[in-house]
């Protein structure tokens, strides 16, 4: 991690160093949410892929060090982060706007992959935090079932919308979804093996009807509990993909 | 099995017999969902339940076999196997009704548990069975929906309702579920470690409001594949389920 002591950002790897992100040492920062959704994107080369609520670019930056040859977008209301994404990213195309509230620039395009982690708390059912970077990252103040109408809109027929969420959430995403995305698998992900999911990754394509399907969970760490913090406990298909870059395949 | 010539039925034994059930040789035949539907209501000594659709019994006396001293009604709208669940448990209270026109002896109780194994394909989607009962329990003339509110209404407040069902339906599951009905888990069954669920158990309680939470799968066989059709590879929590009557607990 490398300081700005001037604009109070550290300089953070991920992908064992191959994306390198500055973001502010306060607020929000990307986690291996970020990560994990962008190896769960099933982008090839030459695609177009829109990322709702983009941050600091962090799933951006992961799925084209991955995949070359995207054209990778970002829509983020916060100025800051907004700034941040094109700092991070220069080839990138990043656009400050609320996703309520898209300039025609986006809403004119389709896209071949749409990707997002909507905020994960509901206003309603949590305190604000002091934040306001936080804040919006975390909550909701655009109601998920937007997110997801959204992102219904902006894909090509065909095309497909993965999301990362809290798994507590499934239920309201699943009855978000608008109709025309169908062939939804869910992919819950465990702490540890027997554990009920936290996070769950759910792709959905636009125009397809092909049964819903839940997956095996991806169990995020080997063992029981975490006995040595200095030990890395990531179970190998994890590893791959917070190191190696590797696709989450589904 | 027994066969019964003169009513082309035959003997069936559950739970290492301790449940004998005499049902039709062909049409709708109580398979292992009955038994783990039955092994995952957390009904204790005392306790109503209601069985919506309960065919001939299999389920309600799967767990009266586990839980004694309970007071078990069962609904069934064909007239068959309502009279063959009344045959098999002599102790239940079996009623012919559809779901959607109650008696008032049902309409104006309210139960501790209710249990349903909704009908598995929706029409629109699939082809109608020949054999008219085994079409009622497989063909949804009942949208789920419709199950999934009656299960609510007829609960007491903190009342637990238990369905089961295909993986694939969990979307309509969850979307048709009241807003009553809170502190849903969902239980994914998995035929063997690594699979997509062909199952899920969903729990929900009347007027409670607790997180969603998506459980880790229950794997049904052992091995990636099976090997032997001579061998049982159930693994240890299902068998015990299966033959000696445990609780699925969650």
């Amino acid at each position: 991690m490398i300081k700005d002591a001037r604009d109070d950002l550290t300089q953070d790897a991920y992908l064992g160093g191959k994306v390198k992100l500055w973001q502010p040492r306060k607020g929000y920062r990307a986690g291996i949410d970020a990560v994990l959704l962008a190896a769960a994107v099933p982008a090839s080369t030459g695609q177009s892929v829109l990322d709702l609520g983009c941050g600091a670019g962090a799933a951006m930056l992961c799925l084209g060090a991955r995949v070359p040859g995207l054209t990778l977008t970002g829509v983020e209301r916060d100025a800051a982060y907004a700034s941040l994404a094109a700092r991070n990213g220069p080839a990138l195309e990043v656009v400050e706007a609320d996703i309520n509230d898209l300039p025609l620039s986006i809403r004119e395009r389709q896209f071949d992959h749409l990707m997002a982690n909507p905020p994960y708390f509901d206003r309603a059912a949590s305190r604000p935090s002091a934040d306001s970077a936080r804040e919006a990252a975390h909550g909701a103040q655009t109601p998920l079932a937007d997110w997801v109408r959204i992102a219904g809109k902006r894909l090509k027929p065909n095309g497909c919308a993965t999301f990362i969420h809290r798994a507590e959430r499934l239920p309201d995403l699943l009855r978000a979804m608008p109709k025309d995305l169908g062939s939804i698998a869910v992919l819950p992900l465990a702490a540890r093996h027997g554990r009920a999911a936290d996070r769950v990754i759910l792709r959905a394509f636009k125009n397809r009807r092909g049964q819903f399907r839940l997956l095996a969970p991806l169990v995020m760490h080997e063992g029981a509990a975490h006995l040595d913090d200095a030990v890395d406990d990531y179970t190998p298909m994890v590893r791959s993909v917070l190191r190696d870059a590797a696709a989450l395949e589904f």
